[in-house]
């Protein structure tokens, strides 16, 4: 008898090199297998709902693994949270159906960016935002915002290294607030090209600082090429927030 | 011509082995110092106001150095915070007296210690407090903290490890606050020993919660041994606050 279970997990990326398992670094994906590996007496491997890249945190990233015994939700996932390291945390963890896979059943994902508007950042806040010391114009970044809104070809928002078959995603909605000296910036897609919320994030600052024109949006989606689109903003600000299923799952 | 600098510096102690320079792991102090030899050009050392452990952070921390360059203040300040890692800040640099040390002419220390009262700690959290998820009678809490005021042989507050010619410690003061589910404990004395604060800390919680009765602060303060001081807080909850001196300097 075999389970499938889903895993909901948060965790704090300061201190791995990302989300997939290296043969010689700590990431999030070796640590989650090493402790299921112990636990099961037998290795254990999980499907990422996807990769986040180094210092990037996580909200609730997504898991699914496949293992031969079974144990009560609701203790599998306090054994886990005791083995585990403190900055990975599973929130969640349920069976779910035998085909079901974190990625390929993905139909969404939200992405929170996190920018300090305001001073340096502080000794205790360069890992979890980006800090942007300079006037920002919410209501043009949330113009350009809108430009990039619906289904379109986002290659020029995506960095070399990973291969896939279209590069054409749909943003539903991208939210834009201010708390105080804060920003944060909720982006939800049908999924989103390798570093694209980052380079996305860099754009928009810079047309909020009137650094780049508003025009810049159109410009880059019209492009084959980074040329409009050649910054990216640090890992540090970036949450994946949720990973969107089917109801039914 | 000799300059004695002092600065004040913040630190997020997560990513280092504690303040001592240590020559196969990483601190703050052999973090400060290899910046400033570079700078330089020839080895410079630093007197720390104290040492912090792994995992103890800092608000202001206070170190001087005895350098033959001029740099004017502002400009160090900020040459020397575009050099160093970025879980490390100097908030202020300024040239004092040439007998100035800045471990011998402390006259007292502020530390805060945060915990988290409500919940588990999410991993966010767990490099910044302590979590205890067990109610906390804080007026009871109040009550033990104010038998700790005062001049008082601190030998059972303190771990071994350490050499010191004395004991005698003051406490002025220990503010007690919550906010929503956090708690702060603020600790103003003319000195502490090692661990001092987070044996308290221990103490006070285990009194809070009613694991222990009031009368064992007098209990371990009649007492040669740790029989009533057994446990000490994580090092992950505690700030050094402040060093303070005369105000002359």
């Amino acid at each position: 008898m075999f389970n499938n279970y889903l895993m909901k997990i948060s965790y704090d990326g300061s201190m791995y090199q990302g989300w997939q398992r290296q043969s010689n670094a700590k990431s999030i994906q070796g640590e989650i297998e090493n402790v299921l590996s112990k636990l099961y007496g037998s290795k254990v491997t999980i499907n990422g709902s996807g990769r986040t890249d180094s210092g990037v945190h996580s909200l609730g990233q997504t898991a699914n693994f496949v293992v031969d015994k079974t144990i009560p939700d609701d203790r599998l996932k306090r054994i886990l949270n005791n083995m585990l390291p403190l900055d990975i945390r599973v929130e969640d963890i349920h069976r779910v159906n035998h085909e079901f896979h974190a990625r390929y059943n993905a139909i969404g994902k939200t992405y929170i960016y996190r920018i300090k508007n305001k001073d340096k950042l502080s000794c205790f806040e360069s890992r979890y935002y980006w800090g942007v010391d300079y006037p920002i114009d919410l209501e043009l970044m949330k113009k350009a915002a809108d430009l990039l809104l619906g289904e379109k070809d986002f290659r020029a928002f995506m960095a070399s290294g990973s291969k896939v078959k279209t590069t054409v995603r749909k943003i539903h909605k991208i939210e834009i607030k201010r708390s105080d000296d804060y920003l944060e910036i909720e982006y939800h897609g049908n999924g989103f090209l390798y570093n694209m919320v980052r380079i996305i994030t860099s754009l928009l600052v810079s047309i909020g600082k009137g650094e780049k024109e508003l025009d810049t949006i159109n410009k880059a989606l019209a492009s084959d090429t980074r040329k409009y689109t050649t910054s990216t903003a640090p890992a540090a600000g970036l949450y994946l927030k949720e990973v969107i299923y089917k109801k039914s799952i």
